[in-house]
């Protein structure tokens, strides 16, 4: 596989997503930045700088993508977390990132989740999945901010000519372990062939792709792959005997989004429950 | 006209459309809590209070909205400014306007603007008007913080069942003054009409609304008027042999959000031009 | 009259009462430096200087107080704002304050308020006033400032030895007008003969003054008047057939804060009211 | 024994105390909220939620409380600190503590301190024992920090009829361990018998509390526990041999607040010494 | 006069000396950017447009600089000021125009101050005049930030090459008026041309220049200014007669920074003196 | 040797070389206070006390300084890092070391760093070595800080009479372990004498000190030893062998500074390299 030409900056280095694109990515010889608010754990792969910055400074972030031709934006907060700790890393963050880009006329990808649409029901048959131009329907603060993403980068593409791939992201494990990820599951390998595709492909314009592997069950149909030239090859299928047992209560079992459509007062869950209990 | 049963809220009071509410509200009898960052310049409309505070302030926010029935949202920046400007009135501050919502079971009718679809084109033909549920298309900062809005209105429906009615104002001026205005236009008389009935209709949910007046040449479509119970009654059509000749340049006469679709190094300006001249 | 051997700092200049101050004891000779948020609005009073600075700015308050021998503390919010406005001038300034005392040796003067214990009724009889001793019964966030700066005068004098002397200022202004006023009243005179002497009296420890004229209908009796040699020689009484019938609500009447404690939500108002409207 | 109705919200739970009541608190059946600013180091006791969050946050403190019947506020900085570091927790979280409690009007438990009355000099005989209603000495930024506290709750009492406990603790420790606890000692178990009392009692008004054990050598006498129904079991005076030797500097056991007092350049001690040195 | 290829960035455009250069520099042709905190006052030249923004916000200076050739950096806190207010504008600002011209590989025009060497004393013979390498010797924190700004400039050379001009300017006013600036007088019409040649000329590297006008009694030597071409025109002498008499007390006559040695407790005054005095 | 009269205040006490120091001068007698943002690793030094703080807090530093004869100023970042992480702890830390200094009339001892003048290129030959009084020439963020300090140590001394002492800094490690240490390397006995002269010399004024051991490779020539009365006993000299073949790229061994010149975007450098690649 080839190497891009330039640079890859990469957020969010230090995470369990991060770490595994910068191990498979070096290994197929890109140069790349790392970045995170956290000291990168393992050994800096061959080709690879790290800077800890925060993505509130948006000067640093500028600087540390100087250079690159794409930016593999995977920082900031990942779970749903009070509204006060979003707004700083997830929102503006995400101004910094584009700002460099812009400057740079850098492809941005974008790690969205599907929590940015959570609160549409799955689906009960095939032809009922969901397309990529669905309605947003975030299912917290967490996924507001994915869906302010995808929206900062339909601006940046229709105003500045910015291009962008956003990864509504499913459910990005070792393997599923739960019933849900039947549909939801992303293979880390499946998740490295499509960054390496979202950053090669010829042209990628705005781009949505439903971020998860070849899984029988999944909720969701169209979307921007063939501009991309990327399918995926794994599929949850395997795990169904083990894990399809594994279900919840019947709000996160109706929604997309799962359990964080029950958290915090939800009007679907009976009683005050736990408000961020999906965090570690 | 009946006044609602409970206080409204209505944030941005000293604004140039918050007066002109605050004013006819308060003449069809309702009591009304105003509040802004700056002194209300008028004097106090009869069952009105004020206090001056901070969108940035929710303690004292959702404080102000104890009690209240509806939320009149039109606070924040206004006009395209630098992102850091725009932070922390328009998004901190949507989230404190809705966790107020949320604590009173109130309905928020929101400010909205059509800059959070300014990238769609014109339509060159009736057939082609746009309809509520078109892809958010941004043209900027305001843009995105309006489009932020309008899903956390969507959010806050879907899991808390906070009713929401979003504005998506066109031009709201005493008169047009451009011919973009004969179609974008909303009169002081329906902007009353209009928010009288998203406060007093029956059910709301999560509604998306057209705010201009009967325009022959509007850009728009379907919306949720007939929820509401909501018509027009004027149109800038009387205005159209004084304005129509008063166009702008080809970028901003392509799209719907006019001018602001082409400043700060768009794409589609041949050259640099001013940041934020829209401002003031 | 002596002028103190050292200079005096005077916080607050700008206001009412500072600018009062600072002309009437420059006039006496004293070497005044004057500070405030705001510039000062008159022209500089002979021997003193004036200083634009932040009660937040602490290492700034610290050098300005250099070489003082007391500083009079008349400056932050001096109405009931919400908590946050509150917080910085009131209760980190009285910290910056009794520092830069603490370093100099200066002793405090500091323009408490009745409304730290404005939720004690009103006497009903000359039997019933109330001493420097009784409980604090604060009535809002100001009220609380209040009292907290008093507390934080003890613990100075008990912990380093530094003197203070706590005004219970009733209402200060050129005259009364309402009948609360001739219980509460401070006639401007009344107030420099008493600042002078919290400066010049030879030994202060910590003490607590009611500030108010020589009202018969005062609320207020013992207090440590004696230790400075000071007492007021106005009275309200003559103006008590011009403001005797200006009252208000049944809540206001009753105790000694007024209409302080009967704001925002109070459970002695039958309805909610505005929040703040006793500012400005 | 009972629980309560409503869930209980305890503030600073992965504090010694905190960890403490939750447990003994959640085995009686009490459904509790968990909060702090770093993680419960302990397993989750069933029936309780935790969440993550910091008191400077109070829009996610009110909404933590939302239901709530009763606020244990045990969070905050609990030793004596630069000012900086305690206004924050302290002071600020104090107003979102209570602004919660009104909102729901839930009691307040609030962990005070007899560091709010640490200047009084210990009692000689039995006869001199210090009432609830004495004069605040407080001995510190942190003392300050809790007789303000104590304040707030008299506030939100007189204004808003929001009852508070407030627990001027003494020595909350697994057993004596000098000769100032045999009088200030308050055993876990008395502590638990009290925080049951306080939510549970039928009416609790604005209450002060001298928490400590049943310990002949107390040097505090009349304060509410009659109205809550609560007295303490357990006594400092079976370890009086092993400790009773223990003893500090002539300061130290002077006044109550013990070495709090003697701390950083009171002029209670010949020469400076180390500002902050009861920190862990 | 040839106006530059590319536009000119002009931070400060709001005061004294910004207003000046944008009227002047937009008559010979020069496109402008112009910037400020507060709005520009004047009519905007032609080719010029203005951006309010903050000198903290750096990310938006970036995108203001976009396409410069040179900035022109005048803004920020002008007069002695507490550090605080020092900080932000003079320390942070200088780092985001030097990021910027980066970027840009933009040349800086740097508005330093005598008053980074205002502790050299006046020289008593004409042999003694300052060369651009003497030491710098800053007489306050206004002083200390040009200083600053000046070594920033080399390190951004060093480092980076970008070229940069650090004007210390003298005293730029329409006349003299008093006896110092017989000495330091910079005219406007000098300072105009100065700015010119800054921009125009072919190459600059890291270069001083002593920004007066050609005055007999100026206090300062060699310079680079033959690198740029620029010599003044004009000279302070006419005015000799209307200010020589304007003097002041020894410190202040005794260095080149004039008053501002002898502000704020310099051990070169006898007594304590008001600290900031020299600002409006 | 001599203690010094009054204790000694050491900022950045849990760092490296202030813990050596802390051992070392507390060995000697002297009182020290100690003091960083993260707690002293180590068991306290007798005679030594510890408060944790942080270096923006003004007012808390003023404090511990109270009563210090002399202020040990080695806190703050000690790498290359972003401006941002740079501006408060170096920046305005020095300026609250400097106020503490002034107050007190203490001695400042300050960690300079030979990074202040980095670009200064190697001499070849013994005679070209750099003086005390060469031009700074900074070799980034964390040299420039550096550089600022000096001149604030310059200005308090000219103007306010604070003595202070500059310790450019060269390679302060246990032993050489490269060949530019040969010159740079500072023994940490060279260092303890050296701080002890700093404070016990019977003058200081404004010092400036090569502060590496007696290497003959070192790169500097004449500065203030003798008004000090240091000269440093050990050498480099003896590790040539063991180090000299360890050697950088052409930049690094071409520059004072060494890799910091060669850090980020250096135009020295052929291609980007990782920024802040010296950190731990």
């Amino acid at each position: 596989m080839t190497a891009p030409a330039r640079p890859v900056l990469l957020t969010g280095a230090s995470g369990a997503l991060g770490r595994h694109l910068a191990k498979a990515l070096a290994e197929h010889g890109w140069r790349l930045r790392l970045t995170d608010i956290v000291p990168f754990p393992d050994p800096l792969p061959a080709g690879a700088s790290f800077v800890k910055a925060d993505l509130n400074d948006g000067v640093a972030l500028i600087r540390q993508a100087e250079g690159c031709g794409a930016i593999l934006h995977f920082g900031g907060v990942s779970v749903e977390r009070p509204f006060e700790e979003v707004l700083g890393p997830n929102l503006r963050g995400l101004y910094h990132v584009y700002e460099a880009a812009r400057r740079e006329g850098a492809r941005v990808v974008f790690a969205s989740s599907n929590h940015s649409i959570g609160f549409h029901e799955r689906p009960t048959g095939n032809a009922e999945r969901l397309d990529f131009d669905c309605a947003f329907r975030p299912d917290g603060y967490y996924g507001l901010s994915k869906a302010y993403g995808e929206l900062m980068g339909r601006m940046y593409w229709d105003k500045h000519g910015i291009e962008n791939v956003n990864l509504r992201i499913g459910s990005c494990f070792p393997k599923p372990v739960d019933r849900r990820m039947l549909s939801t599951w992303l293979s880390y390998g499946d998740l490295t062939r499509l960054v390496e595709r979202c950053v090669l492909a010829e042209r990628a314009g705005h781009a949505v792709i439903w971020a998860c592997s070849d899984n029988p069950a999944s909720y969701w149909g169209r979307d921007h792959r063939e501009r991309l030239g990327w399918a995926p090859r794994d599929s949850a299928e395997p795990w169904r005997a083990e894990v399809e047992h594994v279900t919840a209560d019947p709000v996160t079992e109706r929604y997309q989004g799962g359990g964080f459509t029950a958290m915090e007062y939800s009007r679907h869950t009976p009683s005050p429950r736990d408000a961020f209990s999906l965090e570690e």
